[in-house]
């Protein structure tokens, strides 16, 4: 049986979601739990929609395994969360069809990155959203990523070491929200690059803050050079929100 | 000069605000930053508005100290976070008589408790909301909060081993709201007992359950007697809100 969770971790304590030999990954985690509950020595291998980055939040992130197990489906939540450390949280068990797979039958992604823009950190969200006390021109950073929005080739909003030959990605919206301590920022697409959302959260903030002029992104993009892009944002403001699928 | 300091802090890792020898408290933090702002060796005695319990969180405790430094009155947050640990932030200072005294001049407080119902523990609240996944009926919850509002002996409602002779206290205010991941309690009063929101807070979320009925909060109240309450609700749901003072 081939079983699909949704899963939220807080990124705070892990080397990110990807096995690396002698680290805390939320990857290891999920499979030394699944061991477990399989009573085996080896891993119950899983597939993710992706990695996220060390630090980097996930509200809804989307696995897949295969179990010999026949647990009903509203348990398998319970019975993951009592063998999981309480910084992941397995949300929803389904059972899918064999030809379902949490990586490559991805259709969307939606991140989100939050700012905090209180004079003094605000201590409670102080791993969970990026503090930015500097005033910002909304209306500016909606401007901007108005021009992001589309197909376009991403190369000045990558990673510069990135492996990925195909820069080209689609992005389906791309909104700033005022929330109650900042800002958030909501983005969706088919797909992101290394540090994406990262380098446009950063940039968009140089915007808000005056560094740059709204219009200068159309520039940045046409570069396709990641030294004409702004910062990249760090990675405890980033979550990874939600995961998309054909029905 | 005399100082008067709003304090935010994170209180999962510390075991409390009052200093203890060896543990790291919030007072011992601040008292030795003052000691490294005034470049001296001995600590700057600071003066809060009460203590606070191990793992109990402030949105606005309330301190004082003299300093013969003259910083202008909004240099002094800045400076002092400068040397401060990240899970302790200064809000605001401001200049004040000498007749002013945070412990002393207190004429009321408001404490806030939080629950998450969500079914799943939310990881971004594990640490900041006590999760409380069970059905509950906030109307029966607001119903028993009427009884203990006015002036009443809290003897039930306060931890059995406290030294205090005069357990009669004044609630002004005692409201549930819902808020997004589950409801809040909101208690303003003029002045509270060793562990009194935590036990009113069980106690209710246990009449909002179904354990006990409304009505059964006023026999407790005249027992007089710790055992005839609810539980203690854990202190990662409290919050040292605001502490009103005479202006």
């Amino acid at each position: 049986m081939k079983v699909k969770c949704t899963v939220s971790y807080d990124g705070t304590h892990f080397k990110g979601y990807q096995v690396q030999p002698g680290q805390r990954t939320v990857q290891t985690e999920i499979e030394s739990a699944l061991a477990r509950m399989h009573k085996q020595d080896e891993l119950i291998p899983i597939v993710a929609s992706g990695r996220t980055d060390s630090g980097v939040h996930a509200k809804g992130q989307v696995i897949h395994f295969d179990t010999p197990l026949s647990i009903p489906m509203e348990r398998w939540p319970f019975a993951l969360n009592s063998l999981l450390p309480d910084d992941i949280r397995v949300l929803k068990a389904e059972e899918v069809d064999d030809s379902f797979h949490a990586r490559f039958g991805v259709v969307s992604k939606e991140y989100r990155y939050k700012v905090s823009t209180e004079t003094h950190q605000n201590v409670f969200t102080r791993q969970y959203a990026c503090h930015y006390p500097y005033r910002l021109n909304i209306e500016k950073m909606r401007e901007a990523a108005e021009h992001l929005i589309g197909t376009h080739d991403f190369t000045s909003f990558c990673a510069a070491n990135t492996e990925v030959q195909d820069k080209v990605r689609v992005i389906y919206a791309l909104e700033w929200k005022n929330v109650s301590d900042g800002l958030e920022m909501r983005v969706r697409g088919n797909g992101f690059l290394y540090n994406m959302v990262r380098i446009i959260a950063g940039t968009l903030l140089e915007i808000g803050s005056g560094k740059f002029h709204p219009e200068e992104i159309k520039a940045m993009l046409a570069a396709r050079n990641r030294e004409a892009a702004g910062k990249t944002a760090p990675s405890h403001g980033l979550y990874l929100w939600e995961v998309f699928y054909d029905n």
